[in-house]
């Protein structure tokens, strides 16, 4: 097992912190593992158009395989939080994403150049603080106008 | 002047029901005049990828071209509400917006046909309860693709 630092080794108290936490292991690290102790038994994703999943119902091993495959191209990416709204137990993250794109996509094979996205995401929690499923809009026009840019 | 329901009549008092006041009036029904009831001195677009006027600190005269600009291809344009969550002040609110592509946009002569879009926006508000500005998100390529589709 990889070493963790402090914040890692228990789950914060608040939602926020924990929120924070979920962005930083999960979706920074790509730490598999983790997702068992941030994602309810069944997470919904409630409206994404830019996700392949949008629609979809994800027990856990589904949310892994969608965390693995998700990060596949940009394996050093990163979400910086920019704003945290929490109003009747849901989370509202506002993000700026940025990201080597070092692997394939579909239509776009990996350039090596930086890419840069931002979003607004809605989470809802479960009453053990397990993350349920999210709304989410991001900029993805935005990605596909760098990449068409870098495939030039 | 034109008749306005009683809920038009009075701010209200809550920010959420201000900002939803906002939202039918202004960008529902496009009443220039209403913006003066709403509107800071100034208005920064902080983040916005999917709106010309993104990063600029407009007066209320520049409101209200932008507005008037922006709703002249989208005439019967209609934001509803998914949810809203207000956490110090500061209010996030998730939409789904539907219209009729009825006048020209750069690129995309109008074509009759109906468009809808998903977005999610941060408002900021004065001590006075007026609006200082936004942080949004579109998913503006999910328009592009219905125009590019209507184009053909």
């Amino acid at each position: 097992m990889t070493s963790s630092p402090p914040a890692a080794a228990t789950i914060p108290s608040s939602r926020k912190a924990i929120l924070a936490a979920f962005l930083e292991l999960i979706w920074n690290r790509g730490e598999l593992d983790a997702c068992d102790r941030f994602i309810a038994t069944r997470y919904t994703l409630h409206h994404d158009p830019s996700d392949p999943w949008a629609g979809r119902t994800l027990d856990l091993a589904g949310y892994k395989e969608r965390l693995a495959m998700s990060r596949a191209p940009f394996p050093d990416q990163r979400f910086e939080v920019q704003a945290m709204l929490e109003d009747g137990g849901t989370i509202a993250v506002t993000w700026l994403w940025s990201a080597t794109h070092a692997g394939d996509l579909p239509g776009f094979p990996a350039t090596g150049q930086r890419v840069t996205m931002s979003g607004a995401t809605l989470y809802s929690f479960d009453a053990d603080d397990k993350l349920t499923g999210h709304w989410q809009i991001t900029d993805r026009l935005g990605v596909y106008l760098q990449l068409q840019r870098n495939r030039r």
